[in-house]
Formats: C-alpha cells, structure tokens, sequence
C-alpha cells in the first residue's frame, strides 16, 4: 500500500460543490488502496477577504496576529473537507499545521519549515483515515506561536510532509493541467510537459514560471520526493517533477524545456558612477543592507573620455522605493549622478538541460528575438537558462516568437486554464 | 494592580468598527492600572455562516470536524482584536482555548471545562501585555482535539479563566445595560437591575432570561467569581452578579428580582394512562432513555369511573419529535390512549429569594394573572420560584401584569437594546 500526499489550491475548493468534487477524487485515491494525505489551502478568496479585515483595524498588522488571522482560512476547508469525505462514508480527520507536526522558525508571514514531526498524522492513517492537513502554516519552534510560510506555503507544506512521510508522489492539484513549455495565456500552442528534471523546474519557477514555487522544488529536490502536477477539474495526467523520469515512463530529456516570462520586476540604472574598484560594491553593499535581493546585474563599457560609466540591475518592483530611498541615502558615500527607475521592463528566460550540449541555442534565441523585432536590454545566463530583458510591451511576442524557434509550439491549442490561483 | 476578565461577544465585534471601538475600550482597562484578559467570541455572523456551509456539504457534520470549523471563527476575531489595540500603541496577544489552558472533556459541540492551566496567559499579562482569548473553545485532555463548548460557551470560557487567573471581576459585555427585572422588548418599563445573588440570577437564567447562561451564572458561583454584566455601547454601570453587594454599593436585596420568560418550550400530553404506580416512572424512564431534559411535570386527577389519568410535561420544542418517537416506541410497554402535542404555549416566572418569607408572593402572582384574564395551565414552584404555563400568545400581557403588580414598573421606558446576541 502506498502513501501519497496530495495538495489542493483554493480555487479546487473555492466553494461546497468544490469541495464535494475534491472530497470524491480523495476517496477514490484512497479507494486505489494508497493512504492518503491531504493539504489544502484556504478557500477561493478567504485570505483576501482576512487581508482587507485587518487592513480596516490596522494599517500595519502584527506578524503574530496577522498569521493567527490567515490561519483562519484553511481551518476552515480544512474541516469542510473532511465533512465532505466522511459524507461519502470514508473517515477522516483534520489537524492544523501545529498537530500535524509542522514546526518552523518565528519569522512571522513567511516562516521557514524546520522540522516536520508527523507523529498524530501517522496514527491517523494507521487507523485507516485519510488525513487533512492545513496547508501554509506551522508552529515556531521556539515560542509555540502559530507561524504561516508565505507565498506558495501550502505547495511546501505539502512536500515536506511527502519527505517526513517517505510518500511515493506528492501530487499538487491546481487550475491547469501541468507545467506548460510556456504561460498558456500568452502562447496558445504551449504544450504541457510530461516530465521534467528538478533542476530545469528550479530555472523556471525563478524565472517567473506560477505553477510551482522556487522552495517547493527546492526542498522536493533535497528529498528527492517526485512531484506530480496536476488539474483538480480534469482526470488527465499532468506534470512529473523528479530527479528520474518515474517508473515505465521512457521520457527521453527535452534539449529546451520551456520559455517562462516575468513582468514583475523593475530596473534601476545607476547613472554617472566613477570607473575605479569599490564603486559597484558600494551600491550592492547598500542594497543587501536593505534586505533587498536583486536578479539582474549589467555594467555599461566606461566612456573613457568622462572616466564615468552606468550600472543597471533588476529587482521585484515591490521594493523599487525601498531601494531608490536606500541609494539616494548613500549617494554621498558612493557618488553617482542620478537615478533611473525604470518599471516597464519584461524578462525572458530559456530553459533546459540541453544547452550545456548544444551550443547553438543562444545564438538561435536571439535571432528569433531579432527576427520578432524585439530589441534586447540585458543578458544574463546560467548552465541550463538564458534570460533577457526587453520592453514589458515585447514580451508576449517574444514569448511567442521563442516558443516557436525552438519548435514547442503544439500541433493544437490545447492549454487549457481553469480558474484562479491557489497559495 | 488588579485582573480583570472581559468578555465580548459577537454583536460587540460585529465589524472593523465594532473591533477598534471595543479595542479603545479595553486599552482604557488597561490604562487605569488593570491587567486585562479579554474573551471575544466570533464576529456577528460568522458562526452562522459556517454552519450553513457546513451543512451544504454534509448534512450530518461530524463533531469533531463541525467544532474545528467553528473554532476558526473567534481565530479571526481575536487577531483582529489584537491588532487594533496594538495599533492604539498597547502590546496585546491573541491565544486559542487550547493556548490558554481550557482543557475540556471529548464531548464535542458541547464540551465541558475539566481544567484551566492559563500559564501562557499569566506570562503574557506578566511581560504587560493585554491576553486575548478565544471564547467558547477548549482542547480535549485525552484526544488533544479542538472542542467548543455550546451555547453561551464564551461566557463560561470568560468566568473560568477569571476563576482559573483568580480575577477581581468577571465582565460580560453585551448588546443591553445589564439584567433587567423583565425582558425589556416585552416590557418597556424593566428597570436594569444594579445587584442581584447567584442564586437569583440562577433561576431567571433557567426560566427563560437569555442574557447570562445558567451554566455561566453556576461556575461563577462554585468560585465565587464577581460578575458585571454591561453595555459594550454605552459607559454605564451594569449589573453586578455576586454572592453579596460588592465594595461600598449598599443594595438591599429586592423581594422580586424579576419576571421571566420562556417560550421554547412544548407540551407533551399522555392521554389515557392507567393510573397505577409505574406508569409515571415508564414514561419518564421513556424520556430519560432518549436523552431529553424535562421541564414541567402535572398529573391530573383520575376520573374514578375510568381508572384512567392524563400525564402533561414541558420540554424544549427542539426535542419534540424525538419525545413523541420514543413514547410512540413504547407504547405497548406503557399503555397509553394517545399523545397530545402542544407548542402554543408560553411559561412565566417570578424570581425572588424575598419570597421564602413573604406568603403573599404566591397568592398575589395568580390574582395578577387573573386580573389580566390569563389562564393557567400547569403551576411549579421553588423555593424562590414560581412558574406558571399559558397560552403562549397570552405571554406578552401576564408578564407586563405580573411586572406591574409587583412594583417593579420603572417611571421611565429606559430599557435600551443595541442588537442581536453573541455566543
């Protein structure tokens, strides 16, 4: 018998009748004679709606309270969830992050999973119940406070009980039905992927793809727990993430495993900065002081007349201000003229393994961003990725124009997207 | 420095609004040099629409899993209610039932306080923080699951931990002033009532006065808990429930505390019984056996040409059709005619510990009920009770005459109502 873990976003159990139509997908599993685990996250806009009452009752709400609040939300689907399945004459039993043994550091909102201690889960399942758990939220270590995981929490919840479980597959259900070669809504051929390697998915999910989060890889990679992506409206296979394709699947390694695309980030040139060592580390020293992480990083060639030059980097624009308030502060220490912020930028990104073999890609990555008429900003690669930055306005076309070059495009448009989004 | 218990429910935290006014009035508690525990239950109507949800996807929700789902709703509450003091620039806590110490027996829905060990409140009180609690939940002492403890179950939640914290005072806030001597949307002229015993108190809450729960009203008098019910709307005094007058409030203690009403109740009649010993005691037993609480009990006298009596009793409306199936099951074994239903009628109570040494009590409440042409169908007395059922539409009218008769009128209509009821 085999334990499997399965994870539900809140858009597959947004209302009742969501929830009934996962409650039966969840028996059925159990029925195919696997003990089961379920995660699950809020309902549809449940955290929204928390969010909007606390932003009434305090414009800057305490971590610990904020985290007491949202937790809220998965107790409740929580314990609907389990409603449901006993309904249809199975047994089930809810716990919280706490009793299942999720325990994390203090850092409120966007807690870090330390240790998972599945002790009440494992007794539950022995007793022949199929056990849910609340996603995104834990219990710090230190102080016993109730802790969330932040953005895509639910997703590493899920993988790291998989991990304390030894579970065969943690199965993720969203609103598509996998990992697609490229954003469905941008390019209608994309096709879903059937497998892919840890490492190609870590690129993707760092270079803007939504589906699955850089640390929910990230920890299922470290544990080697194989993921399996799939829709919670269709009954269709979805998406393998492991380290080996699984089991009689003969995947044979794609060379370019998708194009992803992120229009979240914003540039920063700093203009006018003296040519001589220590200046770049000054301005990076001032930003990581500012507890700001940067992407993208370009030194324009130094005008030899002036003895000055231009540096460029990316980052998330949610903490544009903060890093031009944190610049401008430190102008006299490290001299540089003016600032530019830039927040129409779009980034492109190229994924797969087989670019460390085959070096022809980057040249045919740009000749199809060239062909689309799309001028590049910035570069910047890794083993397996190559990105560019373009004008935000660029970048459907070019999403498109690479998906085509490098022969992704699907025979049919058959990416299909079913709803919201999930945490 | 004293400890202070408050607790507010749902009606007083209705909204955002709501929240932040009674978050200035807890700040201001603090203020004059209490420390301050605070009891919230779930916002308005939080709870109902749970349980609606609840019921659209099972219709019979399991206990354990119906208690998990409720309990999420005081989890909002309570955070919200930590914020908006700490954004009045006062440190404040929020912590579950489980959190705070309430350990209570595996009954779920209905679970009882075995225990209080609130030693996460006492050390968050000692480092000068105001401790929120959540109402009306508990952790069990032998499964470790969530519990809720009922109707009312905030206000007992709130007297424990006075009880548990060894509190100066218990106060329950509440949409009305305080206890008054009649309902006060019956009676316009109910004058709010500044003290009255235990005891008192106790059997207007069991016939009928909905502001305090008996069970609340009977944990505070086992541990002696002073409580004062008040107003979250208004700054003025309530009613203080406690053994003797509290401090320097000379109140003598009134012959009458007041006139109750109760119209959840339902007559049972068993027609045609033969009257012999035993049949009272099968039919009761009948009762007893399918777990239902009586109220009234009268047995007519028997008709000597028959041989056979009538048995009539009152029990709450809710368990009607499960008494009628009982009696209906055993039948053969008991022996009776047929069965009379009755949900048309209406009790009203007077209580008064004056009326053990005043014989007039009695003679004067039935000259009332009469001069208001009401008739009365069955009689019960304690010794500082006296109950009578009519005709429920009767109701209104006997307990403005009884109120009347017994001088407890007010000169003014000050009877204020702000709103529905919490939990």
């Amino acid at each position: 018998m085999g334990l499997v873990v399965q994870k539900y976003g809140g858009s597959s159990v947004a209302d009742a009748e969501g929830i009934k139509r996962v409650a039966k997908r969840i028996v059925e599993a159990k029925k195919n004679g696997n003990q089961v685990v379920v995660v699950v996250s809020a309902m549809g806009d449940t955290t929204d709606e928390l969010i909007d009452l606390a932003e009434q009752v305090s414009p800057m709400p305490a971590g610990r309270e904020f985290d007491m609040l949202l937790t809220a939300g998965e107790r409740i689907s929580m314990a609907l969830l389990a409603m449901a399945i006993k309904n249809l004459g199975h047994e089930a039993q809810s716990f919280t992050g706490s009793q299942a043994g999720v325990i994390t550091d203090s850092v409120h909102n966007k807690a870090r999973i330390i240790d998972v201690t599945p002790g009440r889960i494992r007794d539950s399942l022995d007793k022949g119940n199929i056990a849910i758990v609340a996603g995104f939220q834990g219990v710090s270590q230190d102080k016993k406070d109730i802790t969330t995981l932040g953005r895509g929490g639910s997703d590493t919840t899920a993988v790291a009980l998989a991990a304390a479980l030894d579970a065969e597959v943690c199965e993720i259900y969203t609103d598509v039905d996998g990992v697609f070669t490229a954003d469905p809504r941008v390019v209608k051929k994309a096709k879903k992927i059937d497998w892919i390697s840890f490492e190609d998915m870590l690129e993707l999910a760092a270079s803007g793809s939504k589906v699955l989060l850089h640390r929910c890889v990230e920890y299922a990679r470290r544990y080697n727990i194989p993921i399996h992506v799939r829709s919670s409206f269709s009954g269709l296979q979805g998406t393998w993430v492991s380290s080996e394709p699984i089991g009689d699947k003969k995947v044979e390694q794609a060379i370019i495993s998708g194009v992803a695309h992120d229009t979240s980030e914003a540039k920063i040139t700093v203009v006018g900065v003296p040519d001589k060592p220590g200046e770049a580390a000054a301005i990076f020293r001032t930003i990581a002081d500012a507890e700001i992480n940067i992407d993208m990083v370009v030194q324009n060639v130094s005008a030899a007349s002036t003895g000055l030059t231009d540096i460029s980097f990316t980052l998330p624009k949610t903490e544009g201000r903060k890093a031009i308030d944190a610049l401008e502060k430190n102008r006299p220490g490290i001299g540089f003229d003016s600032l530019r912020y830039d927040d129409q930028i779009g980034k492109i990104s190229l994924v797969g393994a087989g670019m460390k073999t085959n070096p022809g890609v980057t040249a045919s990555f740009f000749e199809a961003l060239s062909d689309a008429g799309v001028n590049i900003e910035l570069i910047s690669t890794s083993e397996i990725r190559i990105s560019v930055v373009t004008r935000k306005d660029d970048v459907p076309e070019a999403v498109r124009a690479v998906h085509t070059a490098f022969g992704l495009d699907s025979d049919t448009d058959e990416a299909v997207v079913y709803g919201g989004t999930g945490r």
